[in-house]
C-alpha cells in the first residue's frame, strides 16, 4: 500500500494546496484506489498522476463539510465518461447519500456504473476479503469520521528447504500445503501448517478526517504503520484549535506517539502557512514524533510494506 | 464591459480546458462581476485571475450539467471565507434551487451573505437598474437557456459649447440640464433636452448555453455587440453535433451572421480537440462569419464600448 495526498490545504484552496484529498494506492492485483476525501478539484489533480478514475473503487468521506465533499459528484461523473464499469461503493455520514442523489439527479447525470452509499456510525466494521475497517467518531463541530483500515495477515511463506530435505519436490502439493491441507507422503502425514514461516501481519493504514486531539484518534491509530493526521495549525495555537474543532501540529505529533504509530503524515494545513512554514512545522512535529512527515499536494509516502509478525 | 472566460471545455475537464464558466466584468463604479456558468473548479480558476469573488453579484446558470453546475456551492462558500457579504442572486433553471439548498444543508455551510435563487424560464425578462435581460430556451438534451444582457441607453453629453454660446456657464445648472429639467435663463425657457447630444445606445452581449443550431439563438443574438456560443465540434459534424444536441463551429458562425451580431467567441471545446487544432477550428468559423475568436481558458475580449445611436 501506498498513499498520495491529493490535496492538503483546509477550508479554502489555495494555488498551492487544493482542499482535501487521499487516494490510497491498493497495489493489489487490481490495482484498486481508495479516495478518502473528495474536496472539490480532486478530479483535476488526478488528471496530473497516473490514477485512473476507473481504478478507484472505494471512497470514504470523513465529514460532509464542503472542502471534503464538494469534488464528489464532479469524479463520479467523469469516471463514468472515462470508462469506469464497475461498482463504487462510497462510505460517509449521514446526509452523504442525499447530496450524492440530489447531484445526480438534478444534473441529469447518467453513471455507466452503481453507486453504492453507505452512512457511517462510530463502532462500524466494515468487513472486506483482504481487510477490515473500524469507523470511529472524532471531535469536530460536524460529525467527523476516522477510518482505520486492517489488513487480514496472510500466511507465511512455504518453508521449501525443509521440504526438499524431506524429499518433497516443487509441484502441486506444494500448492495443498500452502492451503495448510494434510497430504500423505512416504506413509506419513504431513501438515501444511508445520511448513509455513510466520504469518505476515496485515498493515495497519489510520486516515483521520478534521478533529480535536481526542482519545478516538488514539484507538483508532494505535500500531499503525502510517497514521494520517490533520495539523490545520501550528503549535501554541492550541486554544485557536479548540475553538474550531482543529488540532495542530503538537497534537497530531502527541496522537502518533500514544498510539506507537510507525509513522505520521500531517495534513489538512492552514493557507495561513506559506511553503517556507513547512520546514518549522514539520520540527515541532518532530520534535514529539521523530517518524514525522509533512503532506504536500502530490507527496507519497513510502510503500508500506508487511512484516513478519 | 469586457468578457474573461474561465473555462472553456467541453464535459470533462482536461489540463488545458477546464469545464465551462465566463465573468462578464461590468466595469462599473461597483467592479461588479457576472458570471455564467460555474463548472467544478471555477473558484480555482479565478485564482488565477484578479477578480475578487465579493464582487460576483450575480450568477447566471445556462442549464444544470455537472461541467456547468458542480463548481456553484464552492464558490459560494469561498465567496463567504474571503469575506463577501453582499447578497448574491443565482438564475437558473428549474432544480437549481434544490441543488444549492441540498448542497448548502447537507455540508452545513453558513453564508455571511444572502442568496437569492431566481428559477428561469423561456421569455422571462429580468430588469435590472442597467440592464435588462431577456432569457431564452434553447435546443439542447435538458432544459438550457441563453441570457442576452441588454443595457439602457444613456443620456448624451451635454452640449456645452452650445450652452456658454447662450452665456451660460458651468455651474449646478448644468445637472439639471443633464436630467433634462426645464430652466430660465434671461427670460426665456430652456429645456435640458435640446442641449444633449445623442443618447449613448446600451451595449448587448448574448451569452448561450449548449444547444443545437436554432432560431431562438439568433433572436437573442440580434445585433449583439459580441455573443458567446458553444462550438463543440469541427464544420462537418453537424450529424453528430445534432445527435448529442451541440453545435459546430460551422453553426456558431451561422448564428452571429444572421443575428448580425459584431463578435463572435466560441467556447465549450471538445477535449478531442488539441491546442494545434484552435487554428482550424477558427478559420472554419471565419469563413462565414469574419470576426470570430476562439476561446482559452483566461482568454480576454476587447472592453465593448458604448456608440451613439
Amino acid at each position: 500500500m501506498q498513499v498520495l495526498f491529493l490535496g492538503t490545504g483546509a477550508g479554502v484552496p489555495a494555488k498551492h494546496r487544493n482542499v482535501s484529498a487521499i487516494a490510497l494506492k491498493r497495489l493489489n492485483k487490481k490495482g484498486s484506489i481508495w479516495l478518502f476525501d473528495c474536496g472539490e478539484a480532486t478530479q483535476h489533480q488526478i488528471l496530473h498522476t497516473t490514477i485512473k478514475p476507473r481504478r478507484i473503487e472505494k471512497i470514504f468521506i470523513t465529514h460532509l463539510h464542503g472542502d471534503h465533499l464538494f469534488g464528489l459528484p464532479g469524479l463520479l461523473s467523469s469516471r463514468s465518461f472515462q470508462g469506469g464499469e464497475e461498482a463504487v461503493t462510497v462510505y460517509g455520514p449521514k446526509g452523504i447519500k442525499t447530496f450524492i442523489e440530489t447531484s445526480l439527479q438534478v444534473s441529469s447525470t447518467y453513471l455507466r456504473y452503481q453507486v453504492k452509499i453507505v452512512e457511517v456510525h462510530d463502532g462500524m466494521i466494515i468487513e472486506g476479503e483482504e481487510t477490515h475497517i473500524e469507523v470511529g467518531k472524532l471531535d469536530h463541530g460536524i460529525e467527523s469520521f476516522g477510518y482505520r483500515i486492517v489488513e487480514k495477515d496472510q500466511p507465511g511463506e512455504l518453508l521449501v528447504e525443509q521440504l526438499k530435505e524431506l524429499g518433497i519436490q516443487p509441484g502441486p502439493i506444494y500448492k495443498k500445503l500452502k492451503e495448510k491441507q494434510t497430504i500423505e507422503w512416504n506413509g506419513s502425514k504431513i501438515n501444511g501448517t508445520d511448513f509455513l514461516g510466520e504469518d505476515k501481519k496485515g498493515r495497519i493504514v489510520t486516515i483521520l478526517g478534521d478533529t480535536r486531539l481526542c482519545s478516538r484518534s488514539i484507538q483508532l491509530a494505535k500500531n499503525a504503520n502510517l497514521l494520517v493526521h490533520e495539523a490545520t495549525f501550528e503549535r501554541g495555537s492550541e486554544e485557536m484549535a479548540h475553538e474550531y474543532f482543529h488540532s495542530t501540529t503538537a497534537h497530531a505529533a502527541s496522537v502518533a506517539k500514544e498510539a506507537e504509530a510507525k509513522e505520521l503524515w500531517i495534513t489538512h494545513i492552514s493557507s495561513r502557512y506559506i511553503e517556507e512554514d513547512g520546514e518549522s512545522l514539520i520540527a515541532e512535529a518532530r520534535d514529539i514524533f521523530p517518524n514525522s512527515h509533512l503532506a504536500n499536494d502530490f507527496s507519497e509516502t513510502g510503500i508500506i510494506t508487511r512484516e513478519n509478525t
